[in-house]
């Protein structure tokens, strides 16, 4: 692998087991709708012996953007930690089959492969619960200098933040990115996630650790703790880092399509058209995916939110996070690549 | 477990693993387009790290129909081997989940559970190759007499011929269900398998093993030998068990919908309408579920049959062999229930 990458992506290497719900089911499991929660073995257990019949796809949040950004025609990486189980075996995989760079060694012990537990109620809404399982083996040690100084931007899960030692594996990725003279990403991941890490995400932002952010409308309200989306998007606007540079920032919001902050300016790009919504798993994962897709094929950056809409709406309609039809073919019929 | 049950099905317990694919590929690893193909673990090894990426669900014929026979509302039990691995257990919670009893015990050592690499062409054509793992371990010991002796319909997989021990519980079963004045339903299940055990099958229906029997028109060609479809309905038509006694005969057309042969009639029934073909996998396991809970209903041949396409019309518009639709709303609201 001494190509260079134009992207490479830190985060949970994850596998999800979806099932289809209603609303009476969430509110007799204690969970809460649209939120990612974090669960035991115990209680992943438990949860899985009283849901309904499962569909298993590969998942986790940045992977499902490696995986769209690849099959957009980027060269991509992924760094995560799965166990050497069959679910790690399929995880691996489909990374594999879908093109996207993937040597980290599978855990020999320890705890499975994560899952996630995506509940999909009959608007499209989907709920997680995830036991992380052998992401919490993910370390420093697992980041190879090398990969990460050849890509020309490196993606990290907020969710990165969950596991123990992820976090100084993120911290290493970003300093030899910067010193290779190489751009990151961060997205946000969750509007609880931002509850939980919001002042280090402010860090990172404003110690100009990222270069790039992807939100949606309700983690940057989170992350600015306003109820008001465009005091918000003003927030975001008028934040500088450490070097006294505006961010890059991307802004999702559903059906409302997507912004782009950049350089003081805030400009909306509309939602790509959507027949059937059928679960929304994924969306923002596929919006990155076609926004850094785009950012590799040297297109402006409301070209780039374009190609972000359009992986979204595809993905979001049917049942898993990962795209199942031609994107290529998809964006060159609505001429943006 | 005292209650009586309306359905209780011997099967292969597969867990599908599902990918896209084109004509291109299923040329160059030499596969027949449309058939099932038994194969080896090291084959399933090197076909899964060439397949694209997968959608991993519950499968096997036999059980695809114990599910879609509960979903509308037929008691239903289900008898087949796993192995005590992820897949097993996944296969063994969608059962419980859908109101499929299952107490069968999980194999403790032995090969895995059981899969299928299902690749569905653009065509929504499925081609099969299945590793049997710990199917090869079901033995008349799994074959509860009590539950066979209380059950209205016994329905057997002709797959369940290429693992060895599985005739026998396969004999077993026939024969306790008989005694007890039950029915013995059998899926002729795929024209190859016709073609490996076709003088066993003949004399299955001949001996009066067999009172009713389900096919597609390729099986049945397949096992009168003939190339004309209306000579195979003819040969069933004329075809009498030990007792003298004609069979109930039903036999699918894809698109040109199913027959019903019975006491010297054969009657069509139209296909339901289907939007999209996406895949055609359990079309034919959906038709056999949808009859025989229309049967256990009390419905007439013919509106059993029209539940039966129903139901696979459901099936072949998503990925995967199991409904994800409510049939029993799907049913009303065209009036067969």
């Amino acid at each position: 692998m001494s190509e260079s990458l134009d992207l490479l992506v830190l985060g949970n290497a994850i596998v999800d087991v979806i099932a289809r719900t209603d609303d009476a089911f969430l509110g007799a499991q204690g969970v809460t709708k649209g939120a990612m929660q974090l669960i035991d073995e115990e209680r992943a257990e438990a949860l899985f012996s009283v849901m309904g019949p499962a569909t298993i796809v590969s998942g986790g949040s940045g992977a499902n953007t490696a995986v769209g950004a690849a099959l957009l025609g980027a060269r991509t990486g992924f760094v995560g930690k799965v166990r050497d189980d069959e679910l790690g075996g399929l995880f691996a995989h489909d990374l594999k089959a879908t093109g996207v760079a993937f040597s980290v060694p599978a855990a020999t012990d320890g705890p499975a492969t994560a899952r996630c537990f995506v509940l999909v109620t009959p608007d499209g809404e989907r709920t997680m619960n995830t036991y992380l399982g052998a992401c919490q083996g993910l370390t420093p040690a697992d980041v190879d200098e090398a990969l990460v100084a050849k890509s020309r931007v490196v993606y990290l899960e907020g969710y990165l933040w969950d596991p123990p030692a992820a976090k100084d594996a993120f911290r290493k990725a970003v300093q030899i990115a910067h010193t290779a003279g190489n751009a990151v990403a961060l997205t946000l991941s969750d509007a609880f996630c931002v509850g939980r890490y919001r002042e280090e995400f402010l860090g990172l932002i404003r110690d100009g650790s990222i270069d790039i952010l992807f939100a949606n409308i309700g983690e940057l309200q989170s992350l600015y703790e306003t109820d008001d989306p465009d005091a918000a998007l003003k927030a975001l606007r008028d934040e500088r880092n450490g070097r006294g540079m505006h961010l890059l920032g991307l802004v999702t919001r559903s059906s409302e399509g997507a912004v782009v902050v950049k350089g003081g300016e805030i400009r909306s790009v509309p939602a790509s058209p959507v027949r059937d919504l059928v679960d929304s798993t994924g969306a923002g994962d596929l919006f990155a995916a076609g926004f850094l897709a785009g950012h590799a094929r040297g297109l402006d950056h409301i070209a780039c939110a374009r190609l972000g809409a359009l992986a979204a709406a595809e993905v979001i309609q049917h049942i898993g996070a990962r795209p199942q039809t031609d994107l290529v073919a998809l964006a060159k019929a609505q001429g943006i690549v």
